[in-house]
């Protein structure tokens, strides 16, 4: 496809006089020139954010698909519901009830994975102007649902304790004082994409508090939860609150993406709406991989699988960090005590876009920091996902990016010491 | 869930203030209430618009998906690009032929049913207040996508030959004048739902002249054109053109609507913000369900799968007309060559919508003909769907619709004859 390096297009379009406004926030991912890169075999791909699937077995899929076509075929293969299955949601009632979120299967919907739940929510609550609030950085999904939406993203700023409660406050105030409209609060609590890092309970509990008192919504989206190394992260911020929160699920690291099932437990009213906003834009959750999921989960010791990918997720993000301490020592790494992310911070003057070609070049890939913000910072950051490669891949991957970093740093160095 | 029968909600909602301005726009759909009718076994239920699934051959969907298993389990698993598999791309070219329309696998983004393709060109054109002109009556979910946009919606005079150009033309000409922004015409050519009918070839040549001329681009939903059942409908608009249409297909209606695939065929430069939307809305389309597909196509006899549709909705269209020929000869009803759906006009003075009540009572659904207008109009009709019911049932269905109209125009014979 003939594009521009800036993502702009180079097709002449004769409609271009007709889009809506919020065409125009519409560019091209960063992550989506990654999908391309990941698949040359040759290149270690450290970009991505995919499972390691290859870890499921597939017995319990066949299994479970089987199962389905003997009693439910005609059900699997039909529309259903706009809410969703009520069996699969009484299931999801169990996993996020391990995350001490305890909600009714009324209030649950099923989405086209989580990332569909977020634009129906998105879509429900942002009109053009309006703010919402992420941490910095953010999921490059989310930025690029609420840009899409012509919202006013506003990164607060977040330690390794996870967002800033100081700050969270500072920024609401200030946006107010200024007239805007701040509608959403969006957090990755639990080894956040893209950081890795775990918001504190004491922080989860005033975050709330805050957005409580200045009736911001808090949209919590928790796809790693359930994937911690050592010991369980602190109760989900829905736990605290029913009436503050939407907060989001997901199969796609738990059992597969490839499925597109994710979920989203609501108060009634936003439910409600929800439900109608699902049916308005594909009628109906996929009934077939509604019921493949439901029966997984019932034939299955899926527990067992989640214990599983944790094991496996340890291992290579120990990799990660054993390669990092080995081949680039001076440079920062937030540790990750569950999911599928790192994030290095590299000295100034280092661009990590810019640094993308050569890294390619000598195969391996990763995301720039810029992806996840969306104010133009996270130059001199990158998100390294440890989660799909071997171990020993993870290594070769990190090594080969020391390749690049080291040659910046020297040519830094050099330039500096020129002044 | 508690509502009023306007279909307003009654939870209190504490977030009433928040919500984006097209919020508002979101109601309970007539189509949706169907379901929970549709589910009690003793209903015959003439609503709907859902495929016999029952006479697939679940055997070939066994064998396609334990084929994928064995040589594709880790793609069908994972996430994948934001345009869909090309494979399942190039086997929807061949499957678009058949209707006459040849374009590049490069144009074709693979989206979760057709109707998200709809949402996703809908989004991508339609600010608040921007025209949408459509047949009348035209497709409910469609209706609602275009109110969901905040759009105006227009329907242009339809009659058995399907939308009628001179009324295309007044309208559009008209509203111009008025100042409106007209965007979209959005058509179901063959066996529309919910009218049955077919535009003429004719009038294909001559709609695609007067919306080329204007510069509306023209959005062609053909779910139903391969379930012909005499004679194939003319080739698609999207065959005489490549630049003004956009073309919408699906897999609910030839195989599965469990599934959610369907497809949008566009100009290069509209498809490159099609796939960027459809990646910030759903990351990719479900891979699993693609491959699925994909395997289907490439094992099994699929254009004898469609075959055997066609005869079985054939059967079931003239079980249709010979039972509203039998029990309401009064009742003008079109006559489709294809598709789901016939369109009954009800005397002036019958409201299928207060009368649904009495004929759940008599246990038989249809869908009011209000629900195919955004202005109010088609209050005296009923669309019936033969698909869904065994052709018996659909005889069974009818007789039980002929007690409550017939009882309803003797209520009306003898309230006239009093004036």
């Amino acid at each position: 496809m003939p594009q521009t390096r800036s993502g702009s297009v180079t097709n002449f379009d004769a409609w271009k006089h007709a889009y809506a406004s919020r065409a125009a926030n519409l560019s091209v991912s960063e992550v989506r020139a990654l999908f391309a890169v990941v698949s040359r075999p040759e290149v270690v791909s450290l970009a991505g954010g995919m499972p390691d699937v290859s870890a499921l077995d597939s017995d319990l899929i066949e299994k479970a698909f089987l199962s389905m076509m003997a009693s439910k075929k005609n059900y699997a293969l039909q529309y259903g519901g706009g809410q969703g299955d009520l069996r699969l949601r009484e299931q999801i009632q169990e996993i996020m009830a391990l995350d001490g979120v305890h909600g009714s299967v009324e209030d649950i919907t099923i989405t086209t994975g989580s990332q569909h739940g977020l634009e129906l929510v998105a879509d429900l609550f942002l009109d053009a102007g309006d703010v919402v609030l992420v941490e910095a950085p953010s999921y490059v999904g989310a930025v690029g649902i609420f840009r899409h939406k012509e919202a006013h993203i506003e990164h607060v700023f977040t330690d390794e304790q996870g967002i800033s409660p100081e700050a969270l406050v500072e920024a609401a105030d200030r946006l107010r004082a200024e007239g805007k409209k701040i509608k959403l609060l969006y957090v990755v609590p639990n080894f956040a994409n893209p950081s890795g890092v775990t918001l504190s309970a004491e922080r989860r509990a005033r975050v709330l508090e805050i957005c409580k008192e200045r009736g911001i919504l808090i949209v919590e989206d928790n796809p790693y939860g359930l994937l911690y190394f050592d010991q369980k992260p602190p109760a989900a911020i829905a736990s605290l609150d029913s009436e503050n929160v939407v907060y989001l699920g997901s199969f796609s690291k738990i059992l597969s993406p490839g499925l597109r099932v994710g979920y989203v437990l609501a108060p009634p009213a936003i439910r409600e709406k929800l439900v109608l906003a699902n049916e308005s834009a594909i009628l109906s959750p996929a009934s077939f991989a509604q019921m493949l999921v439901s029966e997984y989960l019932s034939i299955s010791d899926w527990q067992g699988q989640i214990e599983t990918f944790r094991q496996l997720y340890k291992t290579k993000r120990d990799a990660a960090l054993e390669a990092l301490t080995q081949y680039l020592p001076r440079i920062e790494t937030t540790v990750p005590a569950g999911g599928f992310f790192l994030w290095l911070t590299l000295p100034e003057g280092l661009n990590s876009k810019e640094m993308l070609p050569l890294a390619v070049n000598e195969l391996v890939a990763y995301t720039p920091g810029t992806a996840f913000y969306g104010d133009g910072r996270g130059a001199n950051n990158i998100r390294v996902c440890f989660s799909h490669p071997s171990a020993e891949n993870v290594k070769v991957g990190i090594k080969r990016l020391s390749n690049v970093v080291n040659l910046q740093l020297d040519l830094l160095d050099t330039f500096s010491s020129k002044d």
